[in-house]
């Protein structure tokens, strides 16, 4: 089935770079992106079309770390150091959801929030509860949110939820047995090297190797957090290491924060292809520092945003967006690298995470149409026409959901 | 006429501390507040209640910062340097307040948003327009905002919309003669030192003390500012001399920024009584840096603060409240002073700027009521039953104009 939507189309292909096509068209066959065009070809004329008007159309948002059980627990103990933080609501929200009920409420709900705020793809953190990163799965398919969804590995330094070793790698297996979905995949998911014994990443790395699975997991995050993994694992020169030396340092790892990675620790992301997750509001919440963004770009790591819920308070990546921007011009204060433009945060918030899954970069030819569709018609008025660049970085600062149209994942709309 | 209100109350008399009356009730004899109690005294029973139920009820927000005419261009030209971002932008913003259908228009709207986000009180700069000035005090009294509004002063480096230094004076007194509105009143507002000549500002110094006008500029906001007013005035030891030697420098005198404020600065604030309006959003954006607000707080400056857009992005207070929070974390992790908590950061963006419009310390008998009633029964719901203070601290970070049900303004609801 042929769609066209039209519309002032807006997209970066390209880091740092946006093209745009004022009254443009986007054709989808069967939801796959077929032309994205100034001007509809001929052999199209005479089909209906779903015209957008005035609004922007781009490429929605991706976000590549978050934690789905704290979706209850947003915007609160943010006066708190991390360890009271974890312990008077992470470890007891997360517990709730042994509670399959309670998980599927409260998963519904998050899966409308991040359609609804334009984020249609994901790399969520669950519990380490099965049955409830199940009902986490089931529903953000059903809301028309792709991506991975990790049930949590914990087994040691991990409050109530904690579990023995060898129920957290059956509870893994039978997990995976029952990951029957088309837009969600799972993904392996030790919490972080203080919460997992060797035996448990061993057999973590054993099962990426044998089935191909993706890994993600957290990174140099605060220095606290760092000098413990030194005195828990000896061994290792660097953080890293914990995860290499069990095969989970590979391909498409993710690794959230690199608050505090060094020029080393940067290099072995390149050399095994490992992404960077930065989460800009969650590392000032948390008081973790600023990433160093700017340069992981500069050094070829691969870069993309993660709301970090909860640690981070907004889920709305364009919100995420800009405190990656606010995060990098403090950063930019001190360091005198340029700060994170607005292009240029958009591509990380949007396109980076995108091409992580194997989507295309902007509105590429022969993938699934992922884009959110903005009227910006009840923004303030402004003092002279507006060019598209304009209404766009006003988008990124601005956009509520009382603003978005239309939300396209996978090829439909799912708002 | 009495009127009861009924709901979870929360204010913040003193800086830094919650007083909460869950279930309890805000007695108003003719908008004035008379009870802020846990029961309801024997004489008022029989009497209608306004039951807010299970909502919150707090003091709504002042902000005492924000440039009027800039709204247009609210979260645009962000990556800009601040010079370009001045001529692209502000300037010409600005010069369209000439025309006055535009000015209705575009205040019509800032208004309704203030009201609508729970700002009540402002001290606002308008444009150099005087009657344009004049349309937006009548549009936030017939909103219901109360507070200050300042037609500009400029005479030299202030683009094309520029005065003439007769012209400038004599407009301003043209202003005054026409400031008659109840909620609303005149501010003396030179826009900062650079760009205002030596005898405007004697000028203006006289009108303030002739008519006992309160006064609103910028002070030490970044470093090339400083260094330019230092180029400007070789005679001033420091950037708040310009203004004291004119008699501008006084009791209730507003400056925003305050970015670069030495102990000798700070100390002159204190002697005068001069409040410092913080605007860390403004601040972040424009690489102004992080203004040191518990160093400020320390030596006893009063401190407010702005949402100053367009410099600023977010006009909603509890955003620019979260958003003071996040800057003193990273300012925290600098200096290894504490960092504003949310209680703290509420007072800021609430209860300091009632008090220097002669409100109330919070919900305070014999003032008007100011307050914002929240309904967050629609965030995710929570694994367990919440504190109020919990409650309160996730309205502070979520609080969107959907979740307030009503924004009293001088002890009458105006939404």
């Amino acid at each position: 089935m042929t769609a066209i939507l039209h519309g002032n189309i807006i997209h970066a292909p390209q880091f740092g770079t946006l093209e745009m096509i004022p009254n443009g068209y986007l054709v989808l066959e069967d939801g796959v992106l077929a032309e994205c065009c100034a001007a509809l070809p001929q052999r199209y004329a005479g089909l209906p079309v779903t015209d957008y008007g005035n609004a922007l159309i781009m490429p929605s948002f991706a976000d590549l770390h978050l934690h789905a059980p704290q979706y209850p627990m947003l915007g609160m103990g943010m006066d708190l150091p991390l360890l009271e933080w974890l312990d008077a609501y992470t470890f007891r929200t997360e517990a709730r959801f042994a509670d399959l009920d309670y998980a599927r409420r409260v998963y519904r709900q998050l899966a409308q929030d991040l359609i609804s705020s334009g984020t249609t793809r994901v790399s969520a953190f669950a519990s380490r509860h099965t049955d409830a990163a199940l009902v986490l799965m089931e529903e953000l398919e059903r809301a028309g949110v792709a991506g991975y969804v990790g049930k949590v590995n914990m087994d040691r330094n991990a409050g109530p939820s904690q579990e023995e070793t060898g129920e957290s790698v059956a509870e893994t297996l039978r997990w995976l047995e029952n990951c029957r979905f088309e837009l969600v995949k799972p993904i392996l998911t030790p919490r972080f090297t203080p919460s997992c014994s060797d035996r448990l990443m061993e057999e973590l790395g054993k099962i990426a190797r044998e089935r191909d699975l993706p890994v993600q997991s957290h990174l140099s995050e605060n220095t606290g957090e760092i000098a413990w993994v030194r005195e828990l694992h000896p061994g290792c020169g660097q953080y890293w290491e914990t995860y290499d030396q069990y095969g989970l340092w590979k391909e498409r790892t993710l690794m959230a924060h690199c608050v505090h990675s060094d020029a080393r620790e940067q290099e072995a992301m390149v050399r095994a292809g490992v992404w960077a997750v930065h989460c800009a509001a969650s590392n000032v919440n948390l008081c973790s520092g600023t990433a160093p963004v700017r340069e992981l770009l500069e050094n070829g790591v691969q870069v993309a945003l993660g709301s970090d819920i909860a640690g981070g308070d907004q889920l709305a990546m364009n919100r995420v967006a800009v405190m990656s921007i606010r995060a990098s011009k403090l950063k930019s204060m001190e360091t005198g690298k340029p700060f994170l433009t607005v292009p240029e945060a958009y591509y990380l918030s949007s396109t980076a995470g995108h091409l992580y899954f194997g989507g295309g970069a902007g509105f590429q030819a022969g993938h699934k149409l992922h884009a959110v569709v903005v009227d910006d018609s009840a923004m303030p008025e402004p003092a002279r026409e507006l060019t598209l660049a304009e209404r766009f970085e006003r988008c990124i600062y601005l956009m509520e959901k009382r603003h978005i149209k239309a939300v396209y994942s996978e090829g439909v709309n799912r708002i």
